[in-house]
């Protein structure tokens, strides 16, 4: 038996709380559990179907972040065997930092000069964020070598805000509520050397608030640092990303990008403001000096969908998702319609309404999941959703009239 | 400028400290740069031999993690060569918590049934830590659901280390001196709940003291956390690897490992008490329920590499690998000499010295990292070394008349 006077060991809770974040996130999942709609067990069929095969239920998945399609592209699966046939390994095993595969080099090189700059692979884009961020708050990427006060946004992707205990033992480590430039230029009044960490395009469909940020950049030497997973490939002419099609790169700003999204691969690339900082991170990133980099199908797969990038096919893909976009924005002028960007949110109210669209949109067909509090505000429950490139214009209008339907007889 | 009384930003380097690590690590680093010994770019020839191009210079690899040399084994690569054409995509870019693909649940299964006992797939197994380890402190995966005093071992990997400041925010989170059951008894007499965080087999070649970590969580309840990446495969009649072959699994114990070493693909598995903890983990593991998990030419890879496992093969390949560390333990008995395990540190005094013997081995045809102050004491600086099963005996035996002839014209 444990005595009353026991100790303490609670930790601080300065960064995160897992005693009340799993309560509340668990209990979405539980939600979703019992009305069968996590865990489902599929084949993928073709285009965006998928089988759920212990219930031999075909069904419309829109849920999956493959917004043009290419994770099915014949080219991009012919990459990947293309290179486990020609390198005749499925990997080095060793620390790329040491010995770097002609396939990765070449992957980098062809990356740079798509994005313009030096680009540096990762096994994954939230390895990148755990080995560059710490870099960034102990001031070891920034000319002057002087920590950093971090500020990440309230919304930043969870792969960011996971670091903050770890950016928070090299240096202060703030939130800041979403998108508030008057919070954060109130920091760079404060301190004289700042990061802001954020997403360019936000997993629920919202957007960074770039023009503010580069005026604080410009005025304050503000640090940016950008997660846009969500618009590599759809956005900008070479599928640069939002924000990169937006900016100039410079030593003060530095974007990650996941590969596993609309680019149709795995891994992750950051674009880097210098040769330097690429040379500096390869050796000083821990987590990118680890064995486990990007695997040699993945390598083979990107090469091929970097081709296709270069080709007319990319233009083609990015019109056709703008076009599905643009349909289900006229349908449901929600409040990121015509921000250019696949995630939807769609309210429906409170949280049962959410949960019963979502489960009968999943018997007629369409995988979408249930959002509620605390990832909305209370009364603006809905359901999340992401469009494709590879959905037909019925398809899509087809989506629209069901939720409608489903929506009029509640 | 910055005036003289700016506020001071930086953290309490509680857990760590990249000034000072940086200064040290980057030294070493900077040092293997100067004798052309990072940064090689290669192609793979066959079996263990890589391709210098730059250089035209060909050389046997010996910091490869692939000990079995599975990473090119011809099986493995159809089994991810046959997955791409079944499933016709690279992966399904969203989160497995809510659809799971086929071949993926099929190779959870075939896991568990090599390892006896739930597997749980992660995209790497750092990935695996960092979304176990924090729930660990939380108390979230043990019965009574209170916070445990998380001790790391002082030379536990980077990748577990790495996740001392998250853990740190949850729980009480110790370091302590390597292998020392003493400290570990110490922590367990003064708190109710302690889990203790290890390798199984070392990166520098050692073992973890497991009979009295057993002994301690019979009598304490102490937690095990051990990441047995470089044992996986070589160890073990099915290659559950040194830990889980010499325990049987309960409630308190967990153990991960890369399936990117020995294994011969990509990805992590880790091995759980109880399916209770299986679905809990996944819910809630973070990192686990991103959208990148493990992509369809790893799984396929992978489950070629399970009925390489069991066949008679692993045997034999196990059996060779032994073969070829009992030719290297008889020529140079080092302190690890005898314990079955492929890492070996072979010391040669000075750092001068180990740096000379790098240099000189790469000249000579094999590629081996210097190590020295502090990774290890000082005065017993040398190399590091992996064996490997795909290594004849003949070259065994030339590396090491090799390394005598270079140490004895020092």
């Amino acid at each position: 038996m444990e005595s009353s006077t026991a100790p303490n060991v609670v930790g601080p809770r300065q960064y995160r709380n897992n005693e009340k974040m799993i309560a509340v996130g668990d209990r979405g999942w539980l939600r979703a559990a019992e009305d069968g709609l996590i865990g489902i067990k599929v084949d993928f069929d073709s285009n965006n179907r998928l089988i759920d095969t212990a219930h031999n239920h075909e069904f419309m998945v829109l849920c999956s972040c493959s917004y043009l399609g290419l994770n099915h592209h014949p080219k991009i699966l012919q990459g990947a065997i293309d290179a486990l046939k020609e390198c005749g390994t499925t990997s080095l095993s060793l620390s790329t930092v040491r010995i770097r595969p002609n396939l990765l080099v070449r992957l980098e090189e062809e990356l740079s000069s798509l994005y313009g700059g030096p680009a540096l692979l990762g096994a994954s884009c939230s390895a990148l964020s755990s080995g560059i961020l710490p870099l960034i708050a102990s001031g070891h990427l920034t000319e002057d070598g002087k920590p950093r006060v971090m500020v990440f946004d309230r919304f930043c992707h969870f792969s960011m805000a996971y670091i903050k205990p770890i950016c928070g033992d090299e240096s202060l480590t703030l939130t800041s509520p979403h998108n508030d430039l008057n919070f954060i230029e109130d920091v760079c009044k404060k301190y004289p050397r700042v990061a802001y960490v954020a997403d360019g395009a936000y997993s629920m469909g919202g957007l960074t608030a770039l023009e503010g940020l580069l005026q604080l950049q410009e005025r304050y030497g503000l640090f940016l640092y950008f997660d846009d997973s969500h618009s590599l490939s759809i956005a900008g002419k070479n599928g640069e990303g939002y924000v990169r099609s937006r900016m100039k790169m410079n030593p003060l700003t530095l974007i990650v990008a996941s590969m596993a999204k609309a680019f149709g691969t795995s891994g992750g690339v950051a674009m880097l403001g210098s040769d330097k900082i690429f040379d500096f991170v390869n050796r000083n990133g821990g987590p990118l000096a680890w064995s486990q980099n990007m695997q040699i199908p993945s390598i083979g797969a990107s090469l091929a969908s970097i081709a296709l990038h270069r080709s007319p096919e990319l233009g083609q893909l990015q019109a056709k998702l703008q076009r599905n976009i643009a349909l289900f924005d006229k349908e449901f002028p929600t409040k990121t319609a015509g921000n250019g960007m696949p995630v939807r949110l769609l309210p429906v109210g409170e949280e049962e309404k959410a949960v019963r669209l979502s489960k009968e949109l999943y018997k007629r067909g369409y995988y979408c999941s249930a959002v509620f509090f605390p990832i909305v505000a209370k009364g603006e429950a809905g359901v999340r959703l992401m469009l494709r490139a590879d959905m037909e214009e019925e398809q899509v209008l087809a989506f629209c009239a069901t939720v409608k339907d489903i929506v009029a007889n509640f």
